[in-house]
């Protein structure tokens, strides 16, 4: 037994389980054993009576929170340009912001700025995009790695439809590149894992969907991409790909759509019923972005329906569409825009509670990397200690008032420390 | 002259102008006598050389914010309960919250903690709810009095349709209250003004509306409610008003929509092209709340049909319907709002844009105050000093881009100072 990653920790313990039940502990214990959760107790059961105990006090601890889907190089332009939609705005800031990580010491700044902040944040597993530059995307995973978190990341694909100085030649050099990324990192890292990328349909042409195909099988590896955004979008995939009967099936058609191999698809929006079912058959996961989605007039996902089909579900920051890293915020806004689209789209379907955007966040994205995102005995101990102390109150509130409290008015400052695999990290 | 309240501060200096257009000037001085900005310069001009240069470096200085809609006594339980709609919200959380108010001591504490926060916050101006009560009202006013702000604030009017301890025993009783608490108060402060404030349509009598039309023409006030926030309010108002044409007409017909007295209506989402016109006559001003909104479950306010009206408007926080006391937030908030409402309400109605917002959460909403919210010549000089280089960012940025990161980035740990009329409170 690893000493270091076995101990006690005592507190108010927040968690979801795998109905998406929101369960609430106070002065509980989670016990840790070698990084793994051994469940939440009362008192601590005397097999774990060696451990040591670390009483955190008057504290809220809940699983670490999943950012699945966020785009490192856009960090430097969060908060700016919101004035557009989603291709003006890719060609205005998107592309040409990219096209910078062609020089690495821009990268390395770049990128270091971003991982610092994703290390301060909630935030302990997250699935990224890097830009189609290799050099610059193995800087990202060394600076990944180094943090602490656990992620997934990956190169860029995009053969078509780039900006300037942002496209790749051909098929076959963005495959020739990929291969090159995989060989160049495999076994470097412990926590930073490749993830195939093809940018989104528009910008990869059927031949590099085949390739990455065959990588994939190649090297076993997952996807992620993004799937209907933007109307003008969804109408320009139909054009492409004359034989798909559907965004989701143009990727379903390229052997890319889940199944042997997960994938994660960001947004999802205007997606009909018959492309949920084959989410579901095919356990491809969505990454719900509310921030992005209304920052680039998007729309609202149809979360309470990929909730009702059993689809897979967790949050994404989208940054820098979505201003924010923050999956907290992307909590509060899920709930925000479920009761915008109930009000303004569909009365039928139900806002989303709390309960089902806490489990979003914590073990609804988490679970793309394995049991994650609880404090279920067998899942990894990823867990944050939040002092919610310093937001002011009149009155005595209930555990589960500070927590539904806390993702509306916390944020990275409350964050006392924060364990991933039972290894603190800050 | 008052030397403490004439000086010249230096910095990237950002205002709207009346007609809403957005004025950059990097490293320009603002000028300040007797606490009324004399302009915007890039030189020092002649007659204002003997005055104090405050070079505040880098920084961007902006006019101070006004909160047009805030409910003081709802602190206790922002972020809390946002799974509900309106009425059921007020009947659940809201109506025994203020019930508390009875209670001075409580009052003391909740309003001292709300009042600290909106002191450290980027607002310099706000328009309040109190309770009921007169003397919980007159605590909340001396402590907005002691924190240097500029604000008005109410006594709540409601003999109807409260809650459990929440609801004035006639009309005439509540006319009494309201007019014995502008007796206490007359003449008491300099820097925090009475408002009437009957509670909304629903919660207040005719009779009730007539009495305090009577009080307003005796004291010269003006007037703050709530309009059209939720369908089935605005269904009940029709009920309760067979006589009035619409929910705002109910206002207009008892002598409490603007003309005379500037009145301030929070929400005004679902009004009608006529009610809009009315309020255009009337002067009537809009309080948007976009993050209320959406917590709500209300729906989206038609903003950009207010200013093509030429309907006067600024922006509110709302707390705790809105959960977040912040107007830098509302600003973003109003932007994303407003892509939603294009993409699922009404594609004809423009998304707002930065410089529109921006002029909202400043001049628009300022003005309800006189001559505020801007560094045009006369206009009182309340101004923030932010500091945002602790956003990280890796490459050189213009001000204007720097300004619009900041309210989607920045909050109230990047205000350095925070003056109102020229006096620096924090």
């Amino acid at each position: 037994m690893d000493r270091k990653k076995s101990f006690v920790l005592k507190g108010h313990i927040c968690y979801s389980d795998e109905k998406k039940k929101l369960h609430i502990k106070p002065n509980s214990y989670a016990v840790c054993k070698d990084g793994v959760c051994q469940g939440v107790f009362e008192k601590i059961p005397q097999k774990f009576a060696s451990f040591e105990v670390r009483d955190m006090g008057d504290v809220l601890v809940i699983p670490g929170l999943t950012d699945l889907h966020a785009h490192a190089p856009q960090y430097a332009f969060r908060g700016q340009g919101m004035d557009l939609e989603l291709l003006e705005w890719l060609n205005t800031h998107t592309f040409p912001e990219e096209a910078r990580y062609a020089d690495l010491e821009y990268a390395q700044r770049a990128y270091g700025m971003y991982v610092e902040e994703l290390k301060k944040s909630a935030v302990t597993r997250a699935v990224i995009f890097g830009t189609l530059h290799v050099e610059a995307t193995e800087i990202l995973m060394d600076l990944l790695e180094e943090s602490g978190l656990e992620t997934y990341a990956g190169k860029v694909n995009m053969d078509r439809n780039g900006g300037k100085n942002l496209e790749e030649a051909s098929a076959q050099s963005s495959a020739a590149e990929t291969r090159r990324w995989l060989q160049e990192t495999e076994g470097k890292y412990r926590h930073t894992r490749p993830i195939l990328t093809p940018r989104f349909i528009p910008a990869c042409s059927d031949e590099l969907m085949a390739e990455l195909r065959t990588i994939q099988k190649e090297y076993g590896l997952p996807v992620q991409s993004h799937l209907s955004e933007n109307p003008q979008e969804v109408a320009w995939v139909k054009e492409l790909c004359p034989k798909a009967k559907s965004y989701s099936d143009a990727y379903f058609q390229a052997g890319l759509f889940g199944g042997t191999y997960p994938a994660v698809m960001a947004h999802c929006i205007w997606v009909d019923e018959e492309e949920i079912q084959l989410m579901k058959e095919q356990g491809v996961y969505v990454a719900h972005c509310p921030q992005s989605n209304a920052n680039l007039s998007s729309g609202i996902a149809p979360v309470r329906k990929f909730l009702s089909a059993g689809v897979s579900i967790g949050l994404g920051s989208d940054m820098a569409a979505g201003s924010n890293t923050s999956i907290l915020r992307a909590m509060a806004d899920a709930v925000q825009c479920s009761k915008l689209r109930w009000r303004l789209v569909d009365s039928e379907a139900k806002p989303l509670t709390f309960p089902e955007v806490f489990y979003m966040g914590t073990l609804g994205g988490g679970s793309f990397f394995g049991n994650v995102g609880s404090f279920l005995p067998g899942y990894a101990f990823d867990a944050l200690v939040l002092d919610d102390t310093s937001l002011p109150q009149p009155r005595k509130l209930e555990v589960s008032q500070r927590l539904e409290r806390f993702i509306y008015l916390g944020d990275e400052q409350n964050i006392v420390c924060k364990y991933v695999n039972g290894v603190c990290i800050r």
